[in-house]
C-alpha cells in the first residue's frame, strides 16, 4: 500500500464539509420541487425520487466534481453555482441506479427495496392491476424523472454562458459512455466466459469514466481548465476508477450486507461480469471452472453455494490478483496526481480520496 | 367541419419542404455518430436507434417547432440551428417512444418490432441468455441514448446564448410534463373506470403539451417571442392536441394497421385510458357495460371481441361524442390562431396542419 489507510482528521473534515454543502444544495432543489408538484398528478412520483435520493450515498461524484474545480483555481470557497452542478451529478446518477436495478431486477438499493419493487407494491397496494410490470413502467419514469431533474438543476445553477458551454459537452460524453459501459454490462451478464477484457471494459465505463474522470472534469472546466491539466487529471482519475471497481467487486462477493446495502448473492446469481470472477476463471483448473460455470448465474444460489464460489475466488489466486491490480492502480494514480499541476489543496484532498476509495469496506 | 380537409397543393409543398430539411438535420446527426461510434463496443445499440429514428414518423414535433420559428419573426428560410434544434425533439421523441413500448410490452411500432423485441431477438440470435429480460435493458438504453443524443444535438446547434438560455426552460418543463402524463397514462391502464376526466388529463399531457404547444414554443422562442405571443399559441395548440390525442384513440380502436403501423387491438387489449372508452362507460346500459368491462383488457381479446367492442362505441353514441369533442376542438383551435399576433404564413401553416392532423386516417 503507497499510503496510510487512515485518514488524517483534518483531511475528513474537509471532504465531510464539501459533502455537507452538496447535500444543502440538493436538498433545496428537492424541497422546492416538492413544493411546486408535492400535488401534481404524478405526485407518487415525485416523492419517490426525492426519497431515494435523499435516503443516502457517498456522493462520490458531486464530490469528485467539487475537488475538479478547486483542483483548477486557487479559491478554497464552493460557490452556489459549482455546487448545484456538483448536485445536479448526483441526480443524474439517481437516474442511471433506477433504471440499472429495473435491468438487473434488484431488489435492494441501499438498504431499502429498490425502486420498481416499491412503486409495485404502491400499485398493489391501491389495487392495481398488474403491478410488476407498473412497477417496472413507473421505476423507468422515476429515473427518467431523476434526469430531467439533473438537467433543470444544471441549467438553473446561476452558471455563466462560457461556463454553461463548456460544461454541456462533458454531461453529454458522460451520457453517451455510461449508456455503453451499461449495455456493454447488460448482454456479458449471465455469460462467465465473457473475459477479463469485456470485464476490464465495463469498469472503465461505468466507473473509471463516468464516477471519477467525467465528474472531475466537469468541476475542473467551470473553473476554465485547459486541455492539460484535464489530462492530468485523466490520469489520475482512470486507474483510481478502475479499481473502485475492482474493490466494489470484492465487496460484491464478500461484503457485508448492512454496510453495503446490497445482497453479497446478487453479483454471483446473476453473473455480473467482474474482473474477480473472470481470473477465477481463467486460473481456475477443469474441476474449478466446472464449478464456478454451475453455480455463478443460478438464480436460487444460496449462501452454501456462495462460499463455495468465494474458496474458489481465493484459491485460484483471483481475490489476490484483484488486490494486487487494486494496489498498482492506487500506485499509479498517486504518481499522477503528484505531478499535476494542481492546487496542493486539490492534491491533499484527492490523494485522501484514493486511499479511502480504496480501503473502503462499503 | 370549420374547414376544408382537403390541402392546397401549395400548402403540402410548403410542409413538405420544412420536413425534407428537418429529415436532412437528423439524418447528417445520426450518420455522424455512426462514423464516430458506428464501431464502438455498443455498435448495435446505436444502430438500433438510427433505424428506429430514420424508420419514419410523422415529425410533427420538428415541424411545429419550425413553424413556432416561423409564427414569430417575418423570415421564411430555416436557419441550421433552428432545424438542428427541431430535429432535436425527434431524438426526444424515439426515446419517448421507446421507453413507451417498453412500458405497454407493445410488439409493433411503425410497421416493425418494437426496440425491446428486436433487441431480445438479437441477442437471442447471438446466443445470449434471458433474451426477454436484456431485450427490456436494451431498450431502456436505446431511449436513453436517443435522449443524450437529443441534448447533444440542441448543444450543438449553433444557438447564440440567448437562444439557448430560452429554450433549455422549456425542453426542463416538457420533460417533466411528458413523465408526468406517462405515469398518469401508465397507473390508469387497464382500469376501466378512471373515467373520462384521468383520459382528458393523459391526452392533455402526453399529446396537448408535449406533442404541440411545447414543440410550438421551443420554435418561437428561438426567435424570441415573449409572453403574448407563446400564450396565443398555447390557445392554438392545446385543442388542436387534445383532439389530436381522440383522432388517436379512434384510430386505435377503428384505424386500419396498415396505415397506422400498429395493433387495432392492442389499445383494447391493455384497456388504455382513452376518452373513446370512458365516454361509452358513462353512456352504456349496465348489459353494455358489463361487456365492455369483460372485454377490454382481456389479454387475449381477438378480432370478434373488438368487433362487439366497437359496436357498442357506436351503439352507445361514444364514436359520435369523441368526434363532436373533436370538431369543437377544431374550431377553438382555428379561432384561436385568427386572433394569433403571428406571420400570415405561419397561421396558413397552422391552420392546415390542424386540418389534416385532425382528419386523417394514420
Amino acid at each position: 500500500m503507497a499510503s496510510t489507510a487512515v485518514p488524517s482528521a483534518a483531511q475528513e473534515t474537509d471532504l465531510d464539509t464539501v459533502r455537507s454543502r452538496i447535500e444543502e444544495a440538493l436538498t433545496d432543489f428537492l424541497d422546492a420541487r416538492m413544493r411546486t408538484l408535492g400535488q401534481a398528478p404524478h405526485h407518487q412520483l415525485v416523492r419517490c425520487v426525492r426519497e431515494f435520493v435523499t435516503r443516502g450515498g457517498k456522493r462520490l461524484r458531486p464530490v469528485l466534481s467539487v475537488l475538479g474545480w478547486q483542483a483548477a483555481q486557487p479559491r478554497r470557497d464552493m460557490p452556489m453555482p459549482v455546487l448545484k452542478t456538483a448536485a445536479a451529478l448526483e441526480l443524474f446518477h439517481a437516474f442511471a441506479l433506477i433504471h440499472d436495478d429495473v435491468m438487473d431486477d434488484s431488489a435492494m438499493r441501499r438498504g431499502h427495496p429498490s425502486v420498481h419493487r416499491t412503486m409495485a407494491l404502491h400499485h398493489a397496494a391501491a389495487g392495481g392491476p398488474a403491478p410488476g410490470r407498473v412497477g417496472i413502467g413507473a421505476a423507468i419514469l422515476a429515473g427518467d424523472l431523476a434526469l430531467a431533474w439533473s438537467d433543470e438543476l444544471l441549467h438553473t445553477a446561476g452558471l455563466r454562458p462560457a461556463q454553461l458551454t463548456a460544461v454541456l459537452p462533458l454531461i453529454d460524453v458522460m451520457r453517451t459512455e455510461i449508456v455503453c459501459g451499461q449495455y456493454l454490462d447488460l448482454t456479458a451478464t449471465g455469460r462467465p466466459d465473457a473475459g477479463v477484457e469485456v470485464a476490464l471494459q465495463v469498469a472503465r465505463y461505468k466507473t473509471a469514466k463516468y464516477t471519477f474522470e467525467r465528474p472531475l472534469h466537469v468541476g475542473a472546466a467551470l473553473a476554465g481548465a485547459g486541455e492539460e491539466l484535464q489530462s492530468a487529471l485523466s490520469a489520475y482519475a482512470l486507474p483510481v476508477g478502475e479499481s473502485f471497481q475492482l474493490r466494489d467487486d470484492l465487496l460484491g462477493v464478500f461484503g457485508d450486507l448492512r454496510q453495503t446495502g446490497k445482497s453479497v448473492l446478487e453479483d454471483l446469481r446473476d453473473a455480473k461480469p467482474t474482473v474477480l470472477l473472470a481470473t477465477a476463471r481463467e486460473r481456475a483448473t477443469t474441476r474449478q471452472r466446472a464449478l464456478l460455470d454451475h453455480l455463478v448465474g443460478q438464480r436460487g444460489l444460496d449462501e452454501e453455494g456462495a462460499t463455495r464460489v468465494r474458496r474458489i475466488l481465493v484459491e485460484t489466486g483471483a481475490v489476490n490478483a484483484v488486490e494486487a491490480m487494486i494496489a498498482e492502480c492506487h500506485q499509479q494514480s498517486l504518481q499522477a496526481l503528484d505531478a499535476a499541476p494542481i492546487t496542493p489543496h486539490a492534491r491533499t484532498a484527492l490523494h485522501h480520496l484514493a486511499d479511502t476509495a480504496l480501503w473502503r469496506s462499503t
